[in-house]
């Protein structure tokens, strides 16, 4: 039996916005062995949508709908579904209830657009959304069970990997009982990660590698569907040959972030971190301070773009900055002493670099980054060439790089 | 009638790679004034693409299909395509010419898989590929003109700009144009600026509304295809009557993010500023460095996270944080007075708030947050409450929120 998806938007029909969400709802079905036969995508209309959603519930047996959920008189998709399933609308208390509960959440209240939220067709059962407003729901239409469930990325991955992948997984007699293991790379592309594990699937035939880019780095997924006895400690041995395969350059096996492994190991070893900003413009301060629990250990980034504050708030010596540039390894390693010095932290870590799309010259061209670190027993920094497509690309690498060179340290008791 | 677009791979459905070609042809489709009803993805496999174009030849006038037209036996669109419209295949001499002269530009010779990509329907016409090997072709099927396109995008690009996009208005007879607006604001949430605009499809029948919610924020943006000698004074007045609803909220008339407004502000009034982040960690700076150019105005961003660097770094008095805490309007205004003093910008703005999911109270709850700004003409502070669903959005919310506030502080020559 056929599983198929349906994204709505005018946005997207218009060009405006790429879809992304089909991309994760098919990558994340896969996982589960689940292939998706088909996609669609339409516009806010509620006829051309009700159309579609007839069409799809005499092919397939499993179809899942993102978009149109919202409060606004262009979201159209409840009404499409009652359309296309002759379930009337209604407004549905436990839907009342879900939106109440999460505009409390964020301090607000319910106006009348909201309560448009929760008519739903009478034969639908409501999905909790924990990231937002609108609640999702599922319904039979003909052959076919009907997920929908908004189309906003946040919410709608929440939800699908909560609530919907193990209802398709149990629908399907997908056993759905996967072992599987996340490893997180960094410094390394898709396509290298691939070629590297190009024997992988002669050796462990059982087991489904997947590769997710991440920008920047890879996770790498291994997952094998438990029947035997023996099936741990197969997939066990396929994680330890990748990990031997990429050496330094595994981040996590247990699918961490980066920003979130070297937070993890700061805390575990109960050492503090300051940073010196420049190109960066506060995202390694963004990184870091995203993973809940980082006032433990993170206490300041000083993000100096101007020269004048790596002066004044550094301490870096003008006269540095006038013979070697900002963009300097000795400009770095005083940015990174500097930080240390006026924070109190245990580690400083510094970024200097240019990230374009102007600035660059021939000595220094856009993606030539200069990243210092200073701990008890010393301070030292390195150049590296990193460029991205555009400049928020470029951050983030430069912003990974500084990271991974942190968490480097600390392993290495620096 | 109606203009449909189909892509085919395998790696979408699979969730390998996102569609971008979708995105690209539905707008400068749209650019002309020709709306796409419906987009379709399909995978490698003949009988699934054959029947889809069978059924959008009953649907539409105009199709677009990309992929497939590789020299692999897994590129089926020409058997599709003469599946569908029972149009034998036959190797076209003037599509093994195309081949043949492609091939000799990068210096290559032809081999018989680069033969197989000649084989197309007999009743199709070839498209010249100026950027890769696989000819196009265009064909009618039923009501329907194809037009065959590689999946490759530049080479996509190039073909649909040079030879469909004129073949499409053509056959369409149109030079449409539309003229539309992007209004992007702060501080209102979807539903409630739906509310606002009740009445607008009323007033402006012929004006297009739609919402895009960011987050966050709003961008509502307007638009009407041009016929009539006053369809520009409609649109503008629907402008007019949009901004004078929302006021001050009303952030861009040209769907510029907040970020890139405040940029724009503060190089347009040669002016600098630099900020004193706490539990937004950096995402100011971050958000304020994402725009070209911000070099020339940004000059610092102290993300004192511990109330150590908020001292040493800052300035802020010990006695101000001991008798009113880190969250306090007093203490914002000592980080928004101390940022600017330090960096010698000419405005300085503060944000120390609780982004969750811990450091909560009874009195500052999860969501609160100070906000500082501190200009030529005195310092000011405030307290806001503006939880979001996790820390993530929280900090994005106390971010734009300080962000706004220094958009009005510049409009206001604070």
């Amino acid at each position: 039996m056929k599983t198929e998806l349906l994204v709505t938007g005018d946005e997207i029909l218009k060009g405006d916005i790429t879809d992304t969400n089909s991309k994760y709802i098919s990558a994340q079905l896969l996982e589960k062995g689940i292939k998706t036969s088909r996609i669609s995508i339409a516009g806010d209309d509620e006829s051309a949508i009700s159309a579609i959603l007839e069409e799809i519930s005499s092919r397939a047996d499993i179809a899942i709908v993102t978009g149109g959920l919202g409060p606004t008189s262009d979201d159209v998709t409840a009404l499409s579904a009652s359309m296309a399933s002759g379930s009337d609308l209604e407004e549905k208390p436990e839907a009342v209830d879900m939106i109440v509960s999460s505009l409390k959440k964020i301090g607000a209240i319910i106006n009348p657009s909201n309560l448009k939220q929760a008519l739903l067709p009478a034969a639908s059962e409501c999905i909790q959304n924990t990231a937002g407003i609108a609640p999702g729901f599922r319904m039979q239409i003909n052959q076919c069970t009907f997920f929908f469930l908004p189309g906003v990325p946040d919410e709608m991955k929440k939800m699908l990997d909560t609530e919907v992948i193990p209802a398709v997984c149990e629908l399907k007699g997908v056993n759905g009982k996967f072992l599987e293991h996340r490893i997180t790379l960094h410094g390394i592309a898709e396509a290298s990660a691939n070629e590297i594990l190009s024997d992988f699937r002669d050796i462990f035939p059982s087991v489904t590698l997947g590769f997710r880019a991440i920008s920047p780095g890879v996770i790498i997924k291994i997952s094998i569907e438990e029947k035997n006895i023996n099936d741990e400690a197969v997939i066990n041995s396929a994680l330890l040959w990748i990990t031997e395969k990429f050496g330094s350059r595994v981040v996590s096996t247990s699918g961490k972030s980066l920003e979130e492994t070297v937070g993890n190991l700061l805390a575990s070893k109960k050492m503090t971190v300051s940073v010196a900003e420049s190109c960066t413009g506060g995202l390694i301060g963004h990184l870091l301070t995203s993973v809940s629990g980082s006032s433990d250990y993170f206490l300041l980034s000083a993000v100096t773009y101007a020269n004048s504050a790596k002066i004044s708030v550094l301490g870096v010596s003008p006269e540095t900055l006038e013979k070697y540039g900002a963009v300097h390894e000795y400009t770095a390693l005083e940015m990174a002493e500097g930080v240390r010095r006026i924070s109190g932290s245990d580690l400083g870590l510094s970024v200097t670099g240019i990230a374009g799309p102007s600035g660059g010259t021939a000595d220094k061209p856009v993606g030539t980054v200069c990243i210092g670190i200073s701990g008890a027993s010393g301070t030292m920094a390195d150049t590296f060439f990193i460029p991205g497509f555009d400049r928020a690309v470029t951050k983030r690498r430069f912003a990974f790089q500084a990271l991974d060179i942190l968490r480097k340290g600390i392993i290495g008791n620096l």
